[in-house]
């Protein structure tokens, strides 16, 4: 089993910055560093951060004033030795030039722990913060998949060995291993090399969230970890099985990838008491917020549905995230009113959201996992440190008892804990046997 | 007296990486930690970082394969207290919102000690990793001119107490304390706000080192720091005067800008000693490092000349470095043969050299900070760590005794070791007085 965990200084649940003793800032280094050594204590594989490029003042706290990603897990490198460092990096708002190299030296600073979460930036706010008009949801993708290839090409126009640094000779470089990319594609044009060379990992991890039928093949084609937004273990049994059967059309097998379904973990010493922290955690939502997030996610303004009324089937625009979807569906199986809706959104926006005592959680987890519903967890606490400390320290050691979850680090970098192979050089095919 | 020190992992000089016991990479953290620690030993003001966007392959190592300069420097903000952090960041190449967020960031892992470096990309080189046509000079400064202003718009979007994260009220922001910056300029459209709240220096520290009319124009009107390239004593105290002199055109006066010589200093026990280390790490110089790194500041090739001719009159093309003037400047009034310039290019890419004692090289920058030549020096290394623990235990002691630099810190943002005051913050003006 694979566990990440999701990083927002503020928490993930939209309140939990008002739990007593809970962090109350996505700007503090001292914050993201305790939740840096917590994820190295439960022995994670990844920390990660999603990201946006636009404040929505009243969204979630986190997603309004943040750190920027790349910054934020370089200095995390600095500072821990074994967890992978995952950001969010946009394809839409970016250029694959600097996204290579940025990610590229942030695999030099960790020894081996990078990783790309691939995203096409949904919220369509974004555009404005670049004079630009948003493109719509399935161009996005048409040019992520040659952002994803350009990146990646990058990265590979140095081969392991091109820097000889050989002091007698002087000889610095071995020009037969670098090349340029020489990339001209309908989207990018982009001559390389990369000015820095083959990262530990050979390349960074690729993470990818998206749900469409083009987020899944981009996923099915270039990610090494996918996150997954599920509400029920049917759901994720089918949306798990939906992925890897795509794998052998791209020549890849089910283990080439890690499907992890993102939960938000509520834990208590008694169900009730479990019960009673959500409530609690709920009752500090402010209206403001949810509705904020809500309308962000469906893409539609929400204020003027009475709370009290059912969902109904409603159409998504071409700006609503892959995963309304999924909320919607349960609203409607559960039968919800806009007010319940609120709440699960609110709550973990949209993820799913498990309540209960460790070992419970422990139980769902190992169902969900032997079900083939998920190769491991995205961990969304619900507030730091608290909320974390939690389940590293109640959840993970049942985990590990019960054989599902490593006891210590076998490696050093975030490819040997996902049990991947270092992959070869796509520009330096090895030569001919002679 | 202000300091910096100008890191590459292979040392500023081109073969300095050569040099027995020097380090030999520039993707190595323990490399950078080292330097780091060293700067604040020595309590330097700052430690910065060239960039380009391009490998040069024959060109100096450090600039062949690096460190993406925004992540090495967050790194290090986790694994230090004081010393600033300034990096280089194109506004060429580079989105203003992009920009602005990153180096907020770094102002907020850091505790208020970052700076951008605004460069306008001299290499035309760059232009094909981003399927771009390279502009010409003055046009990328039409450009630069906006994009500053954008940033620190940006920078400005936040008001200081903005967050409120009242944990009773459950408000997190005060609205009336941020706003949009809603920029609608020639190159650029940007609403805004920043995604990051207003950083602990009000605004990261702005650098430059342009030395062309427009360059010089950019830097009287934003800069708070600027590195300058030249090579005698009158020269600096002109150029030192030509730049304080445009301050009141902009309403700014002399100390609100440390200028800051970049010089290299090989330091030994006697000048024969001295000298003797720089005639060795001149011996480590290949012919191919040299030519390219002379080809790129001068902007033409060079190779067709003979080594033992001098130097002529030579028209300079648009891409040429602003300061290939200097140097020209420098080898038409010293009679320097072609084998002369590039071995001063090899040594410091057209950077000051003084080689001495440390009581002789002491004196020298204490001659030039009394003559109103600099505020302070850029040092520039030629080997780590060696070349700058030598600077840092023999000559700043001497420095400190004469009263000349600071024995310690007495402020841990960079704009406090600047002497620089927290600016205002101008989209927020305070209330008139009632």
């Amino acid at each position: 089993m694979h566990l990440g965990v999701f990083v927002l200084g503020t928490g993930n649940h939209i309140a939990g910055w008002r739990y007593p003793g809970a962090a109350d800032s996505f700007q503090s280094l001292p914050v993201i560093q305790e939740i840096a050594r917590t994820a190295e204590r439960g022995k994670f594989d990844l920390l990660f951060l999603g990201d946006s490029l636009v404040a929505g003042v009243n969204d979630h706290p986190s997603f309004t004033v943040r750190f920027e990603p790349l910054t934020m897990l370089a200095a995390l490198a600095a500072t821990t030795t074994h967890v992978g460092l995952g950001a969010t990096s946009s394809t839409t708002y970016g250029e694959p030039f600097l996204v290579a190299r940025a990610f590229a030296s942030l695999d030099h600073l960790s020894g081996g722990r990078a990783a790309w979460n691939a995203v096409t930036s949904s919220g369509a706010k974004a555009a404005a913060n670049f004079g630009r008009e948003h493109p719509r949801h399935d161009a996005r993708y048409e040019v992520a998949e040659e952002f994803v290839d350009v990146v990646r090409g990058l990265w590979d126009c140095w081969d392991d060995g091109a820097i000889l640094a050989d002091r007698e000779t002087g000889q610095y470089i071995d020009g037969s291993k670098v090349r340029s990319l020489d990339h001209e594609g309908r989207f990018f044009k982009v001559k390389g090399p990369l000015n820095i060379g083959r990262t530990p990992q050979g390349q960074p991890i690729i993470l990818q969230a998206g749900s469409s039928d083009v987020g899944l093949a981009l996923a099915a084609r270039t990610a090494d970890v996918v996150f997954s937004v599920v509400q029920d273990l049917e759901e994720a049994k089918l949306a798990y099985r939906a992925l890897k059967d795509r794998l052998p059309g791209y020549g890849r097998k089910d283990s080439d990838i890690a499907v992890l379904p993102g939960v938000m973990p509520v834990i208590g010493a008694t169900d009730a008491e479990a019960r009673e922290k959500l409530n609690t955690l709920q009752s500090f939502v402010t209206g403001g917020n949810a509705h904020s997030m809500l309308a962000n996610r469906l893409g539609i303004d929400v204020s003027g549905f009475p709370p009290d009324d059912l969902v109904p089937d409603l159409p998504l625009p071409d700006t609503s995230h892959g995963f309304a979807r999924a909320m919607l569906a349960k609203a409607k199986r559960e039968n919800m009113t806009w007010r319940d809706l609120l709440n699960l959104t609110g709550a973990a926006r949209g993820h799913w959201v498990i309540c209960g005592t460790p070992v419970a959680i422990a139980d769902t987890l190992e169902e969900w996992f032997r079900a083939e519903a998920a190769d491991g967890f995205n961990i969304l606490p619900p507030y730091f440190p608290g909320g974390f400390d939690d389940f590293v320290d109640q959840v993970v050691p049942i985990l590990q008892e019960r054989g599902l979850f490593r006891r210590d680090y076998t490696g050093t970098t975030l490819r040997e804990h996902l049990g991947l192979e270092r992959p070869a050089n796509r520009l330096f095919p090895p030569a001919a046997s002679g």
